[in-house]
């Protein structure tokens, strides 16, 4: 990645990861590859999860369908990876980042919906900054590479959560709503968790 | 189809569908595509789950990955013909069929597992079926040649399922279990539904 691009990455990210992530991903990259694996199948869950929320809503099913499409073959890549590099498939908790963000979706409508498109675009936006670091850092160079070739689709993904709230809500509101959101999302992440994930 | 293939599309199952159930169907072509639209939706949200709630098991990861991003693109296909057809998309009660068959499911593991499998098995194999009717009964060419187009599929889903529920469980309980269950799938169906659907 070129550092003129870099900028773009953390769109919508208030603050960018601590350098001490990177040290931590970097000692324990079998078990990020992992922790990866199941952030692809969750994010392909969540996609079809606000499809079958919102089905009357023809853009947001059209966009989630591609979202969803390509988490799979995302899913399916790093489970290749897992396979070359003799990680078993298996359970691993979760960081406190997803379940912190979702403490924040409002639970009426059409809150509830705008806050899950904004949420799954801040996760999206923080899985692309912590790719390109990956990328960036990680000292096996096919891995390093194959981060760098799901950052396009990570980045396209936020881009198209953002737009589907634009599409349904008022601009204003959506970046209000979107700071409020981008701060909480910062703050989870402001202490390392102990565990080393991709939202770690 | 050629009559030569029409016995094995209805493998697993212990009774045709009605005839009557034809007559609703192409009656209600729109219906039954909507109601279409939702079950690909859902078979590939049943693979997700799946696959969240074992995670460990490869030979079953690796299997739903083909089979979710198989529905995703057969969701994607018949949305489209909604579109053509001129078909808002939106909800629509389901028929008690999917709900009676889930209520079979055992609570407890590994038997779980198991009817969770069959479950998806005889739905996939009862799709089959029925895809193959709407493509011999069909009026519209088109639509008749789109439903035949996926019906391979639909009999590649189902003998998956059977496979995984062979690798995860002795032969024997495996065809014990299809049969109960089997017997269960097509007594629900023994009522035509009067609301059109792919499984009224």
């Amino acid at each position: 990645m070129t550092t003129a691009t870099r900028p773009q990455t953390i769109r919508f990210l208030q603050s960018p990861t601590r350098p001490d992530w990177i040290d931590q991903a970097v000692a324990n990259l079998d078990t990020v590859l992992l922790d990866h694996s199941h952030c692809e199948r969750k994010a392909a869950g969540v996609a079809l999860n606000l499809m079958f929320r919102y089905p009357s809503s023809a853009a947001l099913v059209r966009s989630l369908t591609a979202i969803a499409q390509e988490e799979l073959s995302h899913f399916e890549q790093v489970n290749q990876w897992l396979d070359r590099r003799g990680i078993p498939l298996g359970p691993l908790a979760p960081s406190p980042y997803g379940a912190g963000l979702k403490a924040q979706v409002r639970r009426d409508e059409p809150c509830r919906m705008l806050d899950m498109l904004l949420v799954s675009a801040l996760i999206e936006a923080r899985s692309h900054e912590r790719l390109g670091l990956l990328a960036d850092h990680c000292p096996a160079p096919e891995l390093a590479s194959f981060y760098r070739s799901l950052m396009s689709s990570e980045a396209r993904h936020y881009g198209a959560y953002w737009v589907l709230a634009t599409t349904y809500f008022e601009t204003d509101e959506v970046n209000q709503r979107l700071q409020e959101l981008a701060t909480v999302e910062s703050e989870l992440l402001a202490t390392l968790h102990p565990e080393p994930r991709v939202h770690s």
